[in-house]
């Protein structure tokens, strides 16, 4: 019946998902946070003209509709533009510079592509009114203790507006045609050097060009021969001094720190689609499955926010899409499963021991534990199937029997066993059962 | 600009807001986890046909709009109608008895009341497939340590369908008169015993119904004595054994735990608006602002979720609202304010001593400690009072000297003191000052 329906590019969570979800969700909230960022929020529904003509025509990816007052208004397609809203709106009431991340969901109208939704969450930090270089090195640590924290072996690969249009100067293109190259350039992941290149020349571009276009994307090797590469290549273009001082300040700044699951590498093919970035752009990949693509990224957009008197705000963040970043995980085998958060079961012998049921419950619960009570009076065998569905680890079973002789059987699902303890150290005994002796709880 | 307004009836949520509302979410899921529930979700957007004439005309309060593949598609109105179609769509992926907990938002269209909005959050727990009383007193008892959780004085008031509908009978009402009534009853918290008759008698309620509705809403006293005042009014209808064997059940369980904070009280006057509810119905109010109304209810409702083929399956749940109970907390005084999660700040003597500041982030954040470093080179009274502004406790000064002299000044800005460490001693002398010395982070 298609009232029971999904709508198509949409997603259900059940419990298994939503707790992989929540958990991608709070380590990288917690890496946010221990990075200096504050959570903010914005509502899902905003004026349509916010939203529309921002970069080109991008109405078709919009979900828009009038509402009940005759306002246009749409679903936000990301959490940039409300934000240049947002800035605007409580200029006064910011402390710059500023480090906020925002953790929603955005929608896309158009049909999405593979392993895509028209549905998503993201995860976005950013500093605002900060242009400093460091602002930048912050922000990739930050993408780099996230990885770190997730397990996953990963390569940032950045590289700055400012050498690209050293390319376009070299190459004397306008800006239209450099629009162009930059979304070639963009392909080479997917299609590679020669990809690139014959693109160009369906394109119309002269072998001239092509041949430079050739050399910079060659450019390969460690960040100082990159640095060398690019400014044997590009050294005499206008733009290209502040891009390679931006780069070698950040290549030496990152070195301060090692991670030991993440390398920092330049990477001259790396364009960016969004025409807002003005400095830095980096994307992540993860080293055991580098096919998927990037799972997350970012860069610097100096000319995008604005206070209420038109003066920019600079500003540099980063974006992860969550859905995006766990199908990555999954991937290559680190995306951490979770069946359930409940620890304790309790077995019903007899509705009459409810109260008994629930007094276990209680004590348990004041300790910390997650219990779930089956409230049902059934076969045993069938209460412990259950449990074993649920994947809880730990059934309390407490029949007429045990309460004469004031004890509890405690079974652990995990390892088959069946231990019988005294009523009054019912309570240690299941955080000692559950592995939570030392745990703060259970002082 | 009109651009840059926020829509009516949405709200932002500046850090200090957000935290706020994450402390209250992640206190409301601990209470959830603990007592077995788990997380599950379902997309903002559904088709329009979901939704739409499930309680009577309800269009006007619906986002509805046609989609770009031309269907019809609404944002969800509440978390429960959505819940009828993942039951059903997931019925194999599911162990019953089921307890689920979803946080979500929710949209209406309509012109939001007071204190409410068109965009909002709300956390519901229900169990599923499970007729039992023990799982309605699962829920009154989840919805009393939330209360306490949070710190409230709280009175949970119970009452159920089947005391109603002997109330119903005795009045010999059809349905269309009884749900008048209903709506009646429901407005007693704001209008009071004279004002519910005075409307009933407007209506055209016969005196002999009226007296008897006035008999039945002068019912109060202890819950036994409450329990008695029903049997002497309606213990002749047909629905009532049923309605005072569920009440004194619960209440028998109840009394098993003692709830420092919270209240369980039978109240003859609830009555909830929902047709849909079948059993228990349950509203809270904080003790300290009752005028306030409802912050949290719920009760059972055994004939909306369906399996598949067609039979019905029993529910029990809760809802919360969370911007609703906030502000209640706030009106209290009880909502605990959160300036910031940030702990330190690292000013800036000298940009060319940017590598030593992440440095010291650095260890910070391996320790769990959340930093953030301030980029410019600027006077430092300027930067204490950027750090005051954003409520950060602790900053840490290092300058030239302190580098030579292998030192780090911490200020701790609460307590107006400065003291030198050295900068072996750094990462534990800031983790005392912070307190954190006999945190897990601190080992």
């Amino acid at each position: 019946m298609s009232t029971h329906n999904l709508l198509s590019g949409f997603q259900d969570f059940l419990p298994e998902s939503m707790l992989a979800r929540n958990n991608l969700v709070s380590v990288v909230r917690g890496c946010y946070e221990k990075f200096g960022f504050l959570p903010q929020d914005t509502p899902c529904l905003e004026r349509t003209e916010l939203l529309t003509g921002k970069y080109g025509d991008n109405e078709k990816m919009i979900y828009s509709f009038e509402d009940h007052g005759g306002r246009r208004v749409s679903l936000r397609y990301d959490l940039t533009v409300p934000l240049t809203r947002f800035i605007n709106m409580y200029i006064n009431n910011i402390v710059f510079p500023y480090r906020r991340y925002q953790v929603g969901l955005s929608w896309r109208a158009d049909k999405p592509g593979k392993g895509r939704f028209r549905e998503f969450m993201q995860m976005d930090a950013d500093i605002i009114g900060d242009e400093s270089v460091l602002a930048d090195v912050e922000v990739l640590t930050l993408m780099a203790s996230a990885m770190e924290a997730l397990g996953v072996r990963s390569t940032i690969r950045f590289n700055c507006r400012q050498i690209l249009d050293s390319l376009v100067e070299m190459c004397q293109l306008d800006s239209e045609t450099s629009v162009s190259l930059m979304r070639s350039i963009d392909k080479f992941d997917k299609i590679g050097q020669a990809g690139v290149l014959a693109e160009l020349a369906g394109i119309g571009f002269s072998p001239g060009i092509i041949d430079k276009v050739g050399d910079y994307l060659k450019i390969t090797g460690t960040n100082a021969e990159v640095l060398q590469g690019l400014t044997r290549l590009l050294g005499e273009a206008g733009a290209f001094q502040t891009g390679i001082a931006l780069l070698s300040s950040i290549t030496d700044l990152l070195a301060v720190q090692s991670h030991s699951l993440v390398d920092f590498e330049i990477d001259p093919t790396i364009a960016r689609g969004l025409d807002y970035y003005t400095g830095l752009i980096f994307e992540t990949r993860f080293v055991e499955n580098p096919e998927f693509g990037s799972v997350c990224s970012g860069g610097r957009y100096d000319r995008l926010l604005k206070r209420p008197n038109g003066e920019f705000l600079p500003a540099v963040g980063l974006s992860i899409g969550i859905d995006r970043l766990l199908a990555a995980m999954k991937s290559v085998g680190k995306a951490p499963v979770f069946k359930t958060t409940t620890q304790v079961f309790i077995a019903n012998f007899d509705e009459k021991l409810s109260s008994e049921y629930l007094k276990l419950a209680g004590e348990l619960r004041q300790a910390g534990v997650a219990v779930e009570i089956f409230s049902k009076q059934s076969k045993i065998a069938k209460q412990l199937d259950i449990a074993n569905k649920k994947y809880i680890p730990l059934v309390v079973l407490v029949g007429p029997d045990e309460i004469s002789l004031s004890q509890v059987l405690l079974k652990d699902m995990r390892a088959g066993v069946q231990i019988t303890v005294q009523r009054d150290q019912f309570v240690p005994a299941v955080l000692e059962r559950l592995g939570l002796n030392n745990h703060p709880l259970a002082v």
